[in-house]
């Protein structure tokens, strides 16, 4: 995919010294005018203080942005005063050094919870920054924000009418829908009024950051920043399906990338439930078996047993009929290869050739519940010894 | 423990060609006078064939029952009406083999589910296992229903009054509070009204089997069984506090042993929730803790990256005032050892001391809410490479 520049937009991202080697470790965005923003936060009950700095600032009405800056190595969460106080100085020094207010500047972080911002580090990081920024340099931004990922995440499409749209996130554990571990911006030199801007990032997130599973942890950091600068002069009007169409592709693009860089995943996959009373079922169906153990191991040894998928439907608080339940699985087109249940028993099928699909990277499973018409899915990866290894011995 | 022969009632545990090699893979306990009986069941909606056919079994009137037998390899669960029938055979044999109706027959099942009980194995491996009962085979009767068991679980008491209670559990993986893939059968020789026996086994299963996470699955099978014969001539009254204490003391060691030797688990952890609103609040929060794939990485590593506790908390769909919070590291006899969170801040800890500790087997965390006067516990393991191991590659 490649990745467009957007217009009046600069990006640096650099070695800082958060991280022991030589890591970039520190993420700058800058636009040369003042942008519309919207935001998309964690539902978690413990905020870091970044995330209650920036929920505050787009509440204040007429909120513009210049500036988003990132940290890696302390998630400033469980940080207390001292923790709120920093992030007020890390956007003041941002301020200062690329020339705008304050109250123009996002601040994002990500690392370990409890610990409080190395200051002596970033403050100097900020001004290497600034002296950074480049219209190309969004790649260097993506690698910036990295925490157990283990490659950048990147998206961009070009509207046909004249502006871009360019994302980039971070994430791989702690990730579950309604937000993740999870960092995203998303820059556009479209046009768009306050109004659109939330609406079309609400609907995108859904479709996207909210439909992923890695491990069913919710961090406390998660946010997702969209912001527009008009410098393409390209004008996006109320339900612009064009300007909705290229948010949904950024914002699942970088979603898709998360899952599939998931902590120690070796397979992408696409859980779908149909056949629902009603969305809520459908998703809480499918959010049950994506976040099951025992799905999930059989995930990483490509084993189809297809009944710890149906005990994961059962106990997800919603009514089943078992005698109803059709299982298949389906191939990396999303299309059914093989049915695995059929009127909640075992269906007859290739299991050979079903271990086989299972083994490869990317493939998925739909249960229907004959009960209506309702469906949902998520997509999700697979828990891997290296799940355990990385998350074992991440911090110490 | 000592495992004490409860009067009138005999048990058997042999192999009958269920497993590959020459384990143990059935069992049968035999009382030689009608029990009063009470079960508690899984609450998944897929329910496993014998669970359906025990839970009507108990709900007639007047119910009695003799004799108990279980089967490992098939779970009997999602295979339809021959599944069902099977079940019903295997009662009629065992009453036959055994000199009882069909209807006193208890029937559990724990394997693979969507697999057919292997009936050609089962019906002599009845016959052998009537022709092999005794007093005192509690022990082979517990090596013969487990699964991925490392070891089997009994429980005994002798109660002053004059009667015994000993029970026999199975179950390491899809463990989840509210049952699990867990079978227990637990008989006294006690004189006990059905009343006494329903209410004490609910409130007795509320305090051990529904406080124990292995990996948050339950399962289609999970059954717990209790039979009273009256053959000691003790006899129980309501509001029996020696009858309760014994019968809990009973569960809780049957509880404990399924979670200390959960799947690939190295830590036994126990998990309180205090300061809570209320019960709910309290008992969720340690649920999601519990659950919590980061956290219990990190009992594993032992590591005290509380952190990731504090982000569990906060998901667990209740409010909470994160400033309020406090994170002790318990030790193994339940004692605050560290403290490691003071008003949702790092407080000052000994570190190195704290992760020598959680390297050992047996330890607990006290999160204080700081809302209330509610608390509540759950008992947990950790996750480990072994876990993954083991279920990964657990069929195929």
């Amino acid at each position: 995919m490649t990745i467009n520049p957007v217009e009046g937009f600069k990006a640096a991202g650099l070695h800082c010294g958060l991280k022991a080697d030589d890591q970039k470790d520190m993420a700058l965005i800058l636009s040369e005018r003042p942008c519309r923003a919207a935001g998309v936060f964690t539902t978690n009950q413990v905020k870091a203080a970044p995330v209650i700095y920036d929920q505050a600032l787009l509440a204040a009405p007429g909120a513009q942005v210049r500036a988003v800056v990132a940290n890696t190595h302390s998630a400033n969460a469980c940080t207390g005063e001292q923790g709120m106080t920093n992030t007020r100085l890390v956007a003041a020094h941002t301020a200062q050094a690329v020339g705008c207010r304050p109250d123009e500047v996002l601040v994002l972080s990500t690392g370990v919870i409890g610990i409080q911002l190395p200051m002596g580090a970033i403050v100097p990081g900020i001004d290497q920054l600034a002296g950074a920024l480049t219209p190309d340099a969004w790649g260097d931004a993506a690698s910036a924000i990295m925490t157990t990922d283990t490659r950048p995440k990147l998206a961009s499409v070009k509207a046909g009418s004249g502006y871009t749209i360019t994302g980039i996130a971070k994430g791989a554990g702690m990730i579950a829908p309604h937000m993740a571990t999870m960092l995203a911006v998303i820059a556009t030199d479209a046009e768009v009024s306050q109004g659109v801007l939330n609406a079309g990032l609400r609907q995108a997130t859904g479709h996207s950051f909210n439909r992923i599973v890695v491990d069913g942890d919710m961090s406390t950091n998660d946010t997702v920043l969209l912001l527009a600068n008009g410098a393409s002069g390209g004008a996006v009007e109320e339900d612009d399906g064009e300007f909705q169409g290229a948010l949904n592709e950024v914002c699942t693009t970088l979603a898709q990338a998360i899952v599939r860089d998931g902590e120690g995943a070796t397979k992408f996959v696409t859980v779908q439930v149909s056949g629902a009373p009603d969305e809520d079922a459908a998703r809480a169906i499918a959010r049950s078996i994506a976040t099951s153990p025992l799905c999930k191991t059989a995930f990483y040894g490509a084993d189809p047993n297809w009944g710890r998928v149906l005990s994961a439907a059962g106990y997800a608080g919603f009514p089943l009929e078992p005698d109803r339940l059709a299982l298949w699985l389906l191939d990396g087109a999303g299309e059914p290869a093989f049915q695995l249940v059929e009127r909640g028993e075992p269906a007859d099928y290739d299991e050979p050739a079903a271990i086989a699909l299972m083994g490869g990277p990317e493939w998925g499973l739909r249960l229907d519940l004959g009960l209506g018409e309702a469906s949902d899915w998520l997509w999700t990866c697979d828990l891997s010894h290296d799940y355990v290894t990385i998350n074992g011995h991440y911090r110490t």
